[in-house]
Parts: structure tokens; sequence; C-alpha cells
């Protein structure tokens, strides 16, 4: 008697949702069998999505966001942005809540990743060459880093600031520190009270 | 200005994403992104496997659990299980644990469901006409029951115990209840306790 165990083509399935990041092999199982007993056409969706995304999704090559060669750069192709301002970013996927927020018109520049000696990450495996490039070239007026506000963010913002103050004509900036929205001060934590009241308006 | 957002085939694979049990927006979109970074290979590869599970995984009309045409179903195509066992479970998913349990050589019958008045799911739903007729033409002598030790599962059990009545020859049997492997009294609940006490054995 041999010791039944999924069918090959299911095995593999599961061995490749395994390798999802946040998906453990119980998640993985369970998926592939929902996807099972939905039928082969529910696959096949999957299957077309996958491709579809692997093949016409490309990264632009100036900002770093996510474009289709189709349709271009939705972000360096939109003539209506204003042209003096670029924003520093750590992830393309920091962009979208930036822009839904509404309060930011200009040019984006991700340099996906941060500096993070403990993960073997220095300046040259982020996009900064290209960002020096796009300085140099460009015509911008002021550089907003918007950055992440714990250490390694922190370490890339001082690095950027050393790069940017070759361009003597650009001022930098970056995104403010304080009491997040709607949050009281018996929720927020000691660090970001010292720095709302480092960085207090007056009014 | 247009506000910018992933391109079509991102969204579109984020979209079915989220589908899948247990994956959230924000799952969807981190998984999504991950394979973007990955490269078009890594997704040519989910795709393959998709549509390959899809198109040649296919329900044992014996058994329920999983099988491929081309190798038939590998429980009920094996001649070296013992003919006179049919272990009655839930899922195909539990074929495995009995499996990998070592315990057990006969052959299976997943249900595919359970009955749960609750989520509109009663006898007819389930696959026991399948197993009437597996009870009638095979050669069993004893039906064990592995349903789940929860209200549907004994629900279900009282069920089947009713139409395997109607064949005299038959015994069934179910699970045993008890302390799980390895665990202390004080981490045992009390009605699992109730039933280690019920269903004491001489030593």
């Amino acid at each position: 008697m041999t010791r039944v165990d999924y069918p090959e083509p299911l095995k593999v399935l599961i061995s490749h949702l395994k390798q999802l990041p946040g998906i453990g092999p119980k998640s993985a199982e369970r998926i592939a069998i929902w996807l099972m007993q939905r039928g082969a056409d529910t696959s096949q969706s999957f299957s077309e999505a996958f491709q579809t995304a692997g093949d016409l999704v490309v990264e632009c090559d100036v900002c770093g966001f996510f474009s289709t060669e189709e349709h271009g750069c939705a972000i360096c192709g939109d003539s209506d942005r204003d042209c003096a301002f670029l924003c520093v970013v750590e992830q393309p996927t920091d962009i979208l809540p930036l822009e839904r927020s509404g309060a930011y018109r200009g040019h984006y520049h991700a340099l996906r990743g941060r500096i993070s000696p403990l993960d073997n990450i220095g300046p040259d495996d982020l996009r900064i060459g290209e960002l020096s490039e796009r300085l140099r070239n460009g015509s911008f007026t002021e550089v907003i880093l918007a950055l992440g506000s714990d250490v390694e963010g922190e370490a890339t913002a001082n690095y950027l600031v050393e790069v940017i103050s070759g361009f003597p004509n650009l001022s930098v900036s970056r995104l403010a520190q304080g009491l997040p929205a709607g949050g009281g001060l018996d929720s927020a934590d000691e660090l970001t009270l010292m720095r709302a009241l480092q960085g207090r308006v007056g009014i």
C-alpha cells in the first residue's frame, strides 16, 4: 500500500503558494483546495491574471513605479504634474497612499529600498544614482523626503541630504513627524510626543 | 492631473488574490507587489501551476479525493488496501492526516461537507447517496466514521448511523474521543475530559 498524497499538479500548486509572503503551509493547502473545489475555470482565471501581470507590468525606469509598456508610466507621463517637486519614497507602494492624500501633485522617485546595514543594503543597492541623474537634468526646485520614521528611514534620509547638497539650487524637506490624525495623547508613544513637541508650530 | 493607481493587469491580479480564503486586501497587494518584483519568470511559473492544477486535478467519483485522469485515483486504484474497511470523512483533506497516522489501510469516502442546518447544508448536499451505493455494491464489513467532534460532526454521524443501519451486515464505529496525545489534564477542556472518562478503557 502506498501512502496516499495529493496529485502532483496539486502539490506543485501548494508549493508555489507556500512561497508567497505571509502564506504558510496550512494556508497554501487551504487556498489550493479552495481553488480545486471551485473548478477549472477559476484556476484558469487566476493563471491568466498571473501571466498577464507578469508579462505586461514593468518598472518605470524613471520613477520606479509600476507601469505597462502599452500605456507608459501614469506618473511620469502626466503633463499636469508639477515639475518643481520630487517626492522620494522607499518603495513604489508608498506612492499610492501619498496620492490618496490628495496633498501632492508633483513627481515621485522610488528608491526600491532603504539603507539597512543589517540587511546588507547600502546606497549602491538603491536607485540613488538614478535620483542624482534626475536632479541634474530635471527642473526640480524641491525634494521632499517621504521616508519611514524608523532608524533605516532616518539613515537613508541623512545620506540623501548629503547627496542633494551637491545641488545648490535645490531645497530639501521631509514629512512632518507628530501626532497621527484622530489619535489622542494617551495613544501616542513617547518618541512620537517628543517629535510632536520639537516640531510644534505657532498658531 | 489624474490620481495614479496600479496598472490594470496588476489591479486584476490583486483583485484575484483578494478572493482567496484568508487573504485580505493588504495581503493581496503585498503578494502582487512581491510577484512583480520577482520578475516575469516567477509570475509565469505561478500561472502554469494554477493552470496545470486546474486542468489536470479532478475529483474521484468514488471516494471524493483528488486525482488526475492520467494516473487515476491513488486510493481507489490501490489493490493493496483492505476492502473490508471504509472510513467516512467530511472533507477530502481529512484523508491525508489519517494516512499520515499510518494506522489505517482501508478505503475512504469523503462526504464533501457535513450536515449544518445553519449553513443550509442538508443530507442531500453531501455524497451520502454515493456512500449507500458503495455500501450496497462493495465488500465492506465495517464503516468507520471519522467526522469532527463538534455539533455538525455529531449530527452527520447520527444521520449516517441511521443510513448504515439499513445494511444489516455492516458494523459502524467512530473515532475515539479523549485526551489528545502529549496533553496534560490541565490543558484539556471539560467536555474532552468528560468524554475521556466516558470512553475509559480497562487496562
